[in-house]
């Protein structure tokens, strides 16, 4: 027998994975170690290519590494059996809806931490209804169901969902309430997973159940992943420190000067149900949704600085464990519902955050007979606030990811030449770029690659379907950024493929000084970003033109690419803008059918050197990319925004030219030209 | 014995003026004359000059007149005694607190309709402490008495209430429910009379007394108004019809179209308790308060479009009750809570506005048994968007009211060369000038007339203690306003007496410029008056500059001259605004203890032909004045800006001219001539 090939016993305990387990001192057998592999699978796929083999071994030979991605690899080749179609799914559930004694079920996109980002395991909107859109919500009713997605996924709901088994309706304009009022019959039972919607939409629809002469019920467990076979199990995406020299401030120090604020509020506890919330406190990192690298978790802050943190020990890598230290205790996600009940039995005054800490958790506080104080994420402000060492981080992140989107756009001013370069092959150059920086982890949101009418479609995502080619007298919109263990990054450039339009120019030009009224900006302490919206429109609103997304978000430090508590847009937002915010500035313009526009760069709140009698911030501009000088209507500028424009050319042409090839240097000179005659 | 002169027996029912009476077919006694004439006295001064005689005899005869002017004269010469001094009055309420067996009392500003002005009746809060202002609150305790006053009048307060009876707190900053809580002690009661506090105000307040162990509790009537000797009756300024040609929408119309809405809604009836959306829904206006024309009352508007309408008969004009018509109900003021019972013994389903109905209104409601929908008054929104006819109306009073105003700045030139005209006489001339208008009722408010240093006190009322000259090398600021039964206006004027400073010329370019973005900005349908509030402040936030005041509020036709909806400010306010709403368009700088600056136009929202995608409104502006050109640093402006002054320059000479004399005509060309070189 040739020992190269494993025996023919191979699934018994003798196995050689087995043996290389056992020398390099794992605690786990061949089959746990079968589980927790398929918990990498579940987990992004960024991690599943980094090495997360330590979780198996603190110090993995080279042969059980091998053997280990050979079995990823093994169970990543063979996919479960395809899924039944989406009538039967349907059928599936109602099964068990009547099985279970109640008519009808709803189910949102959100997961346990309403999240942006859901792992695998907690797509049950896809699995069951199709639709793969970042929000919505079904509704399944004995002889009806219904899908409610807003105006961003309305084509690509018609696309993905069977018209013939759900009804589509505008999430906002025919909520679910209505729907529910309309169609759900007396007597009729609407059940829900309280785990998976805030109070607020339990409230709706538990109002909508009744004015239908029904009921609102919550389930201990969720019917569909009773009959969801295959479906993934917990995302195990490895869990690193983040470094002190990356995040600036120690877990420890966090955690007390928390503590103390609550324990001044006459407050015992705080609840964390947001894993960035989390991974901010603790300094650590995951990997166990796409783009933003958290851990899936839950905590409990004490008024003593002390956290339970809720979370899978077998994601732990090896040097988390002294990292956290005594002041944080671990317990298994499955027993934060115990965690709850135990504060309420001692009669704790608990501070939960009505926005995003599910039902369940208010459900088991008060059944538990806890006091609940409803307040904000108490990490969600400091978190927003970067420290010194996380602003010098995120602007050497941005001077690499600068120098990548510069080489991207020298390539592609030779490479869209031909005609033929498509989006996904630009986005797909752009990530290479990228991929060589230091630091890289991730994009830090999938790649919106637009090609002339694809560009008017704001959340665009190209498909083999419906890419476009770059063809000459269009607009090219790339909106992209990436994860850097020092920064995170969140970029918008719209380039002419060969010679724009007056009317591109025009409207350019107006995004364009939408952008630099915003990034010039001074104002005093209190000033929200609500207040500040208008600036970026103004131009674009004296033409009877308008861009119907926000201006700003919140980006996070290596962490989430949209986060609060800060916001530049129409809707009321009363967070005052503070030192150290990171928001991006991006106006827009898109002509359905035509061409999509929008110029964003991030940048950061700043104390100014006040000159009058009022404490004045403004912004530092962060990104660092050329802006296509060939799109600038230059009369249409005023003489303070040329200025900007040129200065920050010179900028970007000091800060790059040193990162990049003598070509991309070449053309970066030409490309920063400045516009001041 | 002389005929001209009454016979000795004057106080029987056989004197002269029983007889004028009989005479004149009025069917009220004198005793009940002398009664009425009080309630005349104790309604706005500006009703007392006005003929109202017709209240007591339809068609009153010349003799009848003179008897009754000559009644109220004789009753206005022979005030009350004065009032006890502040320490004996705050202990004779003690004392009444006590045998009442409550410990303590609230003292609002406020009248029962949470109004801004209010009659001489309901100025407890001034009878009690002294303080004069148009906000505040007193709390008085056994052994210790609170007054909270915001910052506009820390200083007024501070003169006005006498420090060892009163400490003085802030408002805001240190709200009253903390003081209670810190001072109420454990077993203490503390009253207030729930016809002039909000719920909100109940809520806060209630949750204090019983964290510092005590309690709050309603009380039937007012204490104050058992120990206040002479205070006034309720006012009975007369209610006249509020002319079609002026109103431009029947009474009836209105009627029918609120009710068909809450008929739609599926509520029986809304309470309305703002006398200025009755005076509107009802096209009636009064005189129960200073610079308001409204008159003091309740109502309760049914889905069928009938109003119970909770007025003293006594102050009805003849012509009003036709006027009125079937579908208004009459009840005495008091009937008001049993209205409200009805409401609630019928089961009916009432809508109701937190913000401006009494607790009082929401305690009768639900103790009835009915079922309450909080929304805000449903006259609101139609109010605040003016019909064309009310459009016309207020250019009209705008054309006037800016001849006043021209008069005024022309002589004020002249007059204010000596250096020795005062803030009151330059006031008191610039109300000659409007009261020569036609269509002249009253002041739409008390003039603000600012010189030197004065002018940066926000809210400054001139006395004869505090008044400054208007001296070379100063600013001087004067905000002033007139009710015309056409319109109402509201303008702010800042004018240099002599030579300004260049920091003055700068600031004073700086807040036009504030003013200019707004009055020709362009924004989509839906944005609010919180969006655009940054174009007014851009400017003076670059250099660390502020105002700490909304930039405009909305303005009411013959009405109140602050009125919502809409607002243009800092805090966030989600009204959009709406072709037809008038707001003021009035930045600022102050620079305390030198000068004021405001630049005031009342502006009117117009759909704007649109020539983009969007429906687009921007504003017209109404008020015509000229606007110093001496302040005006010609090189701050850029070419947008000094165009936009130039037209409206040209405008209002083109507008103004013709109503003036000609040696004003003169100076205003000289005042209006162009910047642009």
């Amino acid at each position: 027998m040739d020992e190269t090939h494993p025996p023919s016993g191979a699934q018994s305990g003798d196995t050689p994975l087995a043996r290389l387990l056992q020398q390099d001192g794992s605690s786990y057998g061949a089959a746990e170690v079968k589980a927790l592999v398929a918990g990498i699978l579940a987990a992004a796929d960024a991690v599943v290519a980094s090495d997360w083999t330590p979780l198996i071994a603190p110090r993995p030979s080279p042969a059980l590494r091998a053997a280990l991605h050979a079995l990823a690899e093994g169970l990543a080749a063979a996919p479960p059996a395809p899924p039944p179609d989406a009538a039967t799914r349907l059928a599936l559930l109602r099964a068990e809806l009547a099985r279970r004694g109640v008519h009808g079920f709803l189910v949102p996109r959100a997961d346990e931490h309403q999240g942006e980002y859901v792992p695998k395991r907690a797509q049950r909107l896809a699995w069951l209804t199709g639709f793969t859109g970042s929000a919505g919500l079904a509704a399944v009713l004995p002889a009806a169901a219904a899908i409610f997605v807003d105006g961003r996924y309305t084509l690509q709901a018609r696309a993905e969902v069977d018209a013939s088994l759900y009804v589509q309706r505008h999430l906002m304009e025919e909520p679910a309430a209505e729907w529910i009022a309309a169609t759900l019959k007396p007597g009729e039972i609407l059940a829900y997973d309280p785990r998976l919607h805030t109070l607020g939409e339990v409230e709706r629809c538990r109002a909508a159940a009744e004015k239908a002469g029904g009921s609102l019920k919550p389930l201990a467990d969720n019917p569909l992943d009773a009959v969801w076979q295959d479906q993934p199990p917990a995302p195990l995406g490895p869990v690193l420190p983040h470094e002190l020299r990356f995040a600036g401030e120690s877990a420890e120090k966090k955690r007390q000067t928390l503590a103390d604020r609550l324990a001044a509020d006459g407050i015992d506890a705080a609840v964390l149900t947001a894993p960035d919330s989390i991974a901010w406190l603790l300094n650590i990192r995951g990997g166990d949704v796409p783009h933003t690298p958290l851990p899936l978790s839950f905590a409990i802050l004490g008024r003593d600085g002390t956290v339970d943190l809720f979370i899978d020990r077998r994601k732990l890598m090896p040097e988390v464990l002294p990292h956290l230290g005594n002041g944080v205790r671990l317990a298994p996600p499955d027993a934060f519902g115990a965690g709850l009940r135990r504060l309420g039995a001692a009669g704790r005054r608990v501070q939960v955050d009505p926005a995003s800490a599910a039902a369940s958790v208010f459900d088991a506080l008060v059944e538990a007979g806890a006091a609940i104080h409803r307040a904000a994420d108490p990490c969600q402000l400091p978190k927003a606030c970067k420290n010194s060492v996380e602003l010098e981080g995120t602007r050497r992140a941005h001077r690499r990811d600068g120098a990548a989107l510069t080489r991207f756009l020298a390539w592609l001013g030779v490479a869209a030449r031909s005609g033929t370069l498509a989006e996904i092959a630009a986005s797909d150059a752009l990530e290479r770029f990228r991929r060589e920086g230091d630091n890289f982890r991730d994009l830090s949101f999938p790649t919106i690659s637009g090609a002339g009418s694809n560009g008017a479609i704001v959340h665009y995502r190209a498909s083999a379907k419906t890419e476009r080619r770059l063809e000459s007298g269009t607009l090219y919109l790339v909106d992209s950024g990436a994860q850097y263990l020092d920064g995170t990054t969140d970029v918008t450039r719209t380039v002419a493929i060969g010679t724009p339009s007056p009317e591109m120019r025009d409207r350019f030009t107006r995004v364009l000084k939408g952008h630099i009224a915003l990034a010039t900006c001074r104002f005093p302490k209190g000033t929200t970003g609500s207040q500040l919206d208008a600036l970026a429109r103004r131009s674009l609103w004296e033409i009877g033109l308008d861009y119907d997304h926000g201006t700003g978000h919140g980006v996070g430090s290596y962490l989430a690419v949209h986060e609060g508590p800060q916001r530049i847009a129409k809707a009321a937002n009363t967070q005052p803008l503070l030192p150290g915010m990171i928001v991006s500035d991006e106006p827009g313009y898109y002509k359905t059918g035509a061409y999509g526009i929008r110029i964003e760069n991030l940048v950061v709140v700043t104390p100014l050197a006040a000159p009058g009698e009022r404490e004045v911030f403004g912004f530092e501009t962060l990104t660092l990319a050329p802006i296509d000088r060939s799109l600038v209507e230059r009369d249409l500028l005023d003489a303070g925004e040329i200025a900007w424009l040129d200065a920050y050319h010179a900028r970007v042409r000091a800060e790059i030219t040193p990162l990049v090839d003598p070509p991309t240097a070449h053309w970066l000179a030409e490309a920063t030209r400045p516009l001041a005659r």
